[in-house]
């Protein structure tokens, strides 16, 4: 049995409403308006506000429309145990797909009582690291953190004289890339007394946070060609919240001269559900104006368009002792992904414009977002300040890196007036002692 | 159809020959003791002489033993469009397939006239990445490579305080690793005239090879747990040649404070035939002893035994016109494997010191190998002394970097009194110009 073909609705609609009560609370994260997909037992699944929906269990029961479920690729795409399925589907298709579990879940479906009967309660549901990635690469976009760390490096020249005119990246580790929730290991390293060393190896005493913006590529370029700043946005599938745990210790002694590797491939940890693009697109913005003293942005970066993101950043963490005594997770820092000086077009033109291949599922981070204001620095080495500014938690400690059994939260979400908010829901991890 | 057990020959023994003539020519790469694996028609093969077997045909003929034709793993491995499945069977799995090919191609097998037909000249075969490669890491382990860098760029300074301690490396793009043969197109990149900028951009006019050894992980360890030195040489596949191809003027500009990233990512070219460890086990040395000035080694990267291989490294170039002619491309640099500071197990332990989980198919390669006397370097900007000291092609042309239509061939073997030569056969791959 196969639904007609009219069961489709715009979840670009503000007005628009579900029969899922909590999908309606304006401080959720999870409105129709939303729908991220992630992953669960192994399938994709799309998530509405406290609860999931399993696509393999909406096909079961013959509700996709018929151009879907006679699409020989959407079939297989919900067999792939990751979001890259979906995300190689045609355009179209993936339109078609949002447009139909919109409807399915908007008030009035005909097909409620039957959706119903499949939501599972998201606090019951193990999710996973939503795709499968062939390629991880991290940015360094953010001018407030770029100038702050450049400043306790080389407190006279901050800002490196090619920073302005290049986004520059690196290369991470996609093996390490974890779910959230994920415990991580504190990592051991070489770190060193003095500058000139000599090392000793042993569990890292200054681990970090770093709070960041992912994105996963939706559609790929060949090796050899490049990707237009203009077509850039249209080629990303989606966003989500990223973490990228730092030996702060293990970094100040390995990175130069090829950059950061040991202190950051122990894990990365991504939020479940990767929030659309279609989603995003009401709270798009361009990048902050270049100031008269900022080099004019290169023909191949330009994106006059703008691919920022008005998207509230939080850090939250909480000690072993506040999480056994019930309490919430102490704020740290709040900010947002707005003023970001490289945008995630110019991050993903960038990274293609030597003709490197994207392949789909290939997750781009921003690099630590950080703004003006100390209380929006996004790690805590500039939260801190090195640490000679501690910050108290909760529970009446103080931390100037975390310590064991610390759970780092990061929270994200977009709001603007007339419009259900858009969340990503939560990137978590706590830090476990080091093996002995 | 199933061959009994007893058709398992060793390829250690130095004195095995083979029925397969081309094996047993002593300036050839693969006698009957090498049998390295790569990739032909979507399926593992291995490389005899001037011939290629295909496993599957293998299998079809009914030619393997009964214990392996009736491992369900190693008839999926067989399965696998690349080496991963081989790499993860069992120890003695592998041992016994190395073997019962070893019976098939020996002197006296009784499947001469059967394996015979199947064989295939190596000159018709397409060959293609042997692994599906996870991740893929760059090391940067030659002394030699590291001064000679070092001191362009800090003549007083040539070695960071950190390199005779940390292995130092980074991360690579996966997704652009290439099979040899396979045209790179020249990259364009940001490029500046002086060090502040501003730059222009545009294609990269200073490309460059770098001569490198990689070797493909074995066995993988999970997230959180180390690799004991002492374990890892057995965690190691097997040996390539890689060209890790590099745009020098892109990395000037770009490469400050985070390491390589567009400079090298466009492409990675490695040799078809992975060379397995235990073939290469009678060329294995120790690192070289350290002076009295280094820096004792720390106890978690102590390799006595030692992992560097004595494989003498070859870089030819020939010109488009060079090859229009039938001109043979002309010896720039031989040098040679066994001096390299840090070896194969070292830099496998220490990716993994922080708990980084290695899986089976990542790449390490080891840096440019460059050796004391300038005929030893293995990079144009080293070779040439940063276009300083231009070489000179049969042709009668000179280089300082590459031009469009150079084709670089690589060649790496092993040569010791009373054995066979183990050879790698050839990375090979041509510049085309950048696109318009």
């Amino acid at each position: 049995m196969t639904a007609p073909a009219s069961q489709l609705a715009s979840p670009e609609d503000p007005a628009l409403r579900s029969w899922v009560e909590s999908a309606n609370d304006p401080a959720g994260d999870f409105p129709i308006q939303n729908l991220p997909y992630g992953v669960v037992d192994d399938g994709p699944a799309v998530r509405i506000g406290d609860r999931v929906l399993a696509l393999r269990d909406v096909l079961d029961a013959g509700l996709f429309v018929k151009k879907l479920s006679s699409d020989t690729d959407f079939l297989i795409a919900l067999d792939v145990g990751w979001l890259n399925g979906i995300a190689e589907l045609d355009p179209s298709a993936q339109t078609m797909l949002r447009q139909n579990i919109a409807a399915l879940l908007a008030h009035g479906s005909a097909s409620k009582a039957r959706v119903e009967r499949m939501l599972r309660p998201a606090a019951d549901c193990e999710t996973a690291v939503p795709f499968l990635v062939g390629d991880y690469t991290d940015f360094y976009a953010s001018l407030h953190h770029a100038t702050n760390v450049g400043s306790m490096f080389r407190p006279t020249n901050p800002l490196l004289p090619n920073w302005k005119h290049v986004p520059i990246g690196y290369h991470g580790r996609a093996s390490s890339i974890v779910a959230s929730g994920t415990p991580v290991v504190r990592p051991k390293g070489q770190t060193v007394a003095s500058d000139e060393g000599p090392p000793s190896f042993g569990p890292s005493k200054l681990m970090d946070y770093e709070l960041e913006v992912g994105f996963f590529v939706g559609r790929s370029n060949p090796l050899g060609e490049s990707v237009p700043v203009a077509e850039a946005w249209s080629r990303i599938f989606g966003f989500v919240l990223v973490n990228d745990w730092s030996a702060r210790d293990v970094q100040k002694w390995e990175y130069q001269p090829l950059g950061p590797f040991l202190a950051k491939n122990f894990a990365t940890t991504v939020s479940p559900w990767v929030v659309v693009r279609e989603a995003l697109e009401p709270f798009r913005v361009p990048g902050p104006p270049r100031s008269a003293d900022d080099p004019k942005v290169l023909a191949y970066l330009d994106d006059p368009a703008g691919s920022n993101l008005d998207i509230t950043l939080e850090v939250h963490i909480a000690s072993a002792a506040m999480r056994e005594k019930g309490m919430p997770p102490t704020l740290v820092s709040r900010g947002g992904f707005r003023d970001m000086f490289w945008t995630p077009a110019q991050m993903l033109a960038h990274h293609a414009s030597n003709g490197c291949n994207m392949e789909v599922g290939d997750l781009l981070a921003s690099g630590t977002v950080s703004g003006p204001t100390k209380e929006s620095r996004g790690c805590l080495l500039e939260r801190t300040w090195r640490g000679t500014e501690p910050i108290a938690l909760g529970d009446g400690t103080e931390r100037k890196f975390l310590q064991d059994g610390d759970e780092v939260v990061i929270r994200g979400f977009c709001e603007a007036p007339g419009r259900p908010r858009i969340g990503f829901g939560e990137c978590r991890g706590v830090i476990l002692p080091a093996k002995a």
